[in-house]
């Protein structure tokens, strides 16, 4: 990689076909053991098993050779120091929680990938030139408080450690506490303390709790304000690279082995309200209703109509809908529905969503309906690196693993990291396109393929 | 009427304009004193505000002159025994309880009216040639118990006694225990024996709990067999016209003041099921998707369209929709809504039905969409007595009234009487449309007109 100082291979060769798959998926078992009980794998963040697996990964990590560190979110680091450039890390990993009832693959294949890599590498060719890291971020899911890329967001400064003191879980339980049960700095003392200090420092933006990882503030200023001790903010990170499965079926039906992610689609969620008149479904003639659900049927068949005309890789989705007052025999007053829309580039996002609310508005009009719409989200599109693609394509190419450039549809911790170093992606195919579900599938040679990928460019970035 | 001994009406004037309407509109309100605290009128059946206001009526309507009696679940009845034929009852009259937080006048205006028309009939002109009477029915509307039309549906045999057992509100008390509250047939020990002896007579087909008031049985062989005393079951009554606000803004809309009421809209009403794939709203490209809700947005613009084209007086709601999982990233797996489908000819609404199911179902196989449809509800219509709209339209005409022969989209309690014997209705304007909220308005004006032409009606009925 040109960003890095070149070196000739010597007697080294690129790491293939030899990478122990055995050793990831024993790994991927090891791992999915530690989850509260149900179908699946539930492992919400701060709970048993999530210390469980976190300590089960340091001590496994440690046994391999890596240096282990903790960091004050529960962030769990293994490191290759490099033994030319080491002030920056080439880092590696996903996130090790799950949602309620979720699968094997989603987050942990990631971690377990990527410690069998580095291991691999350091058994095969000794330390690398350029620090090389494993990471398994506490949290990405959002499942047990609301907040999402709570272990990337932190590393990234999307957070300021505030939503310790304001988070809470649906027991009640506040994210600071849940922290100081772990032994992490998350007791109230400490929050309220720090919580005084940022206030004095002053200027760094907060997502806040309940946002959804909108927007990457810099990663700068941070440190020492909140986290007193192992702050979880970074910025020495030169390259990141995120194996993970698709959670969607393109790479299954063009039949790809490997996808190569191009951007981390940008999102904007909205909620909209359609008020109409609620009134006697029986003595309101049909020509002098003013019916918010036949108003809003009329958007979503629109919102459909448009999406499916501007093509892939745009998406829009009403995944949520009320009806009120939600009587069988009252026209509907009131509709209330989410629209999630989503596509690589900001541009064309842009104007399709500003395309799709005139026509809602427009559609109001008509019928004699109100229309409110509420921003709840937005995500801008995070591109991937241009070179590490290329190195990527290049490695499939090599390995004659057929491949996919492709948009990511969901998001991921690489898009936190994608505005401030070069960030890339790879994905194996889902079955079915199946996740977040105890069905989440992806067969051993699938998950072996990508892992050779992964190893390969892991190679090129901390051994070239 | 034909179906009467005609009689000269001698020195018999009509009666007409010195209806006392003062009257009427002061027992409004004091019928609207009796109610739950809250906005507008609660009085739910069986509760004090209803055991109080029933008192009242009897107290009052004796007062007049009228032989006062309450049946055995609680429907009161005032009689002027007629002096030529007292065997046939010509009954007016309408509901006296109400919806939570519903209005002064569903029901209620029915109820005055008929106690001050009789009054003013019995002071002007002396006892009836054929016996009249007034019923105050205890319940229509289904707001407490999980059945409607309790009242007139144990006058006409819809009901068994059964349901004293069986149905409980929300409290988890059953109608027996809420009628035996009042010192009505309704403890357990008798519901108990009645059942046995129920059990033994067969065939009386029941309603049930939770039934709509869909069909209506024979009134004969109840009588005695559940109701030990005093049984509310009627095999007398010689014709049966009620007066009602309209619930609608028809009148409204085309300025008329009295609605003779053509028939009651018989009601299909469903339940639908459509079933999708629920899937990730970012990784599911938009040609890959089985969208449960934009299949039921097609289906309901569909239907809207059909009902649009079929034209007035058919009428065809989704007050119901529910989406799952219903979380704003994921495609809608499975959706359910109701259908309420009205008109007031049975062959129209079969046909009309059968063809939106129809295209539904086309719908959903186009989009590989699973499609489950259950009645839940079929109520036949019940055309109004041809000649008693005829003498009503005559009246309207005398009064120098506008009236409109119309459909009545909501249900009444004069539908179970049409199967059985002449049957009528008298609409007058509900101000917006509004009904079943304590905004629910009529003016004295036009409550007075209503009042005038329920004078008239009666007159002829049981004087000429």
């Amino acid at each position: 990689m040109a960003a890095y100082p070149a070196q000739p291979a010597g007697d080294m060769k690129p790491p293939v076909p030899h990478v122990p798959a055995g050793e990831m998926l024993k790994l991927l078992d090891e791992l999915a053991a530690y989850s509260a009980p149900g179908p699946g794998v539930t492992r919400l963040l701060y709970t048993p098993e999530w210390q469980g697996v976190q300590h089960f990964l340091q001590e496994r990590m440690a046994g391999l050779g890596l240096e282990v560190r903790m960091d004050q979110v529960g962030n769990v680091y293994g490191t290759l120091a490099g033994s030319q450039v080491s002030d920056k890390v080439i880092l590696t990993g996903s996130h090790i929680d799950t949602v309620v009832n979720g699968g094997r693959y989603d987050g942990a294949y990631g971690v377990a990938a990527a410690v069998t890599a580095l291991h691999y590498l350091l058994e095969t060719f000794g330390p690398p030139l350029r620090t090389l890291a494993v990471v398994s971020f506490c949290e990405e899911e959002g499942s047990r408080f609301p907040l999402t890329f709570w272990g990337s967001g932190n590393v990234t400064g999307l957070y300021s450690g505030k939503e310790c003191i304001d988070c809470t879980d649906a027991d009640g339980i506040t994210l600071g506490a849940a922290m100081a049960a772990c032994g992490l700095a998350g007791d109230e003392g400490l929050a309220a303390e720090a919580a005084a200090g940022l206030e004095q420092s002053g200027g760094s933006r907060s997502a806040g709790c309940g946002s959804e990882g909108s927007e990457v503030e810099s990663m700068a200023g941070l440190e020492g304000s909140f986290w007193r001790n192992n702050s979880p903010v970074r910025s020495d990170i030169a390259a990141y690279v995120e194996l993970h499965i698709e959670q969607g079926i393109i790479l299954e039906r063009t039949s790809r082995r490997i996808g190569v992610v191009q951007a981390i689609a940008g999102q904007r969620r909205y909620l909209v309200k359609v008020g109409g008149t609620a009134n006697h479904a029986g003595t309101t003639p049909m020509g002098l209703r003013q019916d918010a659900l036949a108003g809003s049927a009329e958007m979503l068949l629109a919102l459909e109509h448009s999406a499916l005309a501007e093509g892939d890789p745009l998406v829009a989705t009403t995944g949520r809908l009320e009806v009120y007052p939600g009587t069988s025999n009252v026209i509907p007053g009131e509709v209330q529905f989410t629209l999630d829309i989503r596509h690589s580039e900001a541009g064309v996002l842009e104007r399709f969503c500003a395309a799709v609310l005139a026509e809602f508005a427009e559609l109001g009009r008509r019928r004699g309906l109100t229309l409110e719409v509420q921003m709840l989200l937005e995500t801008a599109p995070a591109p991937m690196d241009q070179e590490l693609r290329a190195a990527l394509e290049e490695i499939c190419l090599q390995q004659e693993k057929p491949y996919l450039s492709m948009v990511s549809g969901a998001g991921h911790d690489a898009q936190l990291f994608a505005p401030r170093c070069p960030a890339a992606m790879i994905f194996v195919p889902s079955q079915g396109g199946i996740s977040h579900s105890p069905g989440e599938y992806t067969s051993p040679e699938e998950l072996a393929a990508g892992l050779e990928v992964l190893t390969a460019i892991l190679y090129r970035l901390a051994y070239e």
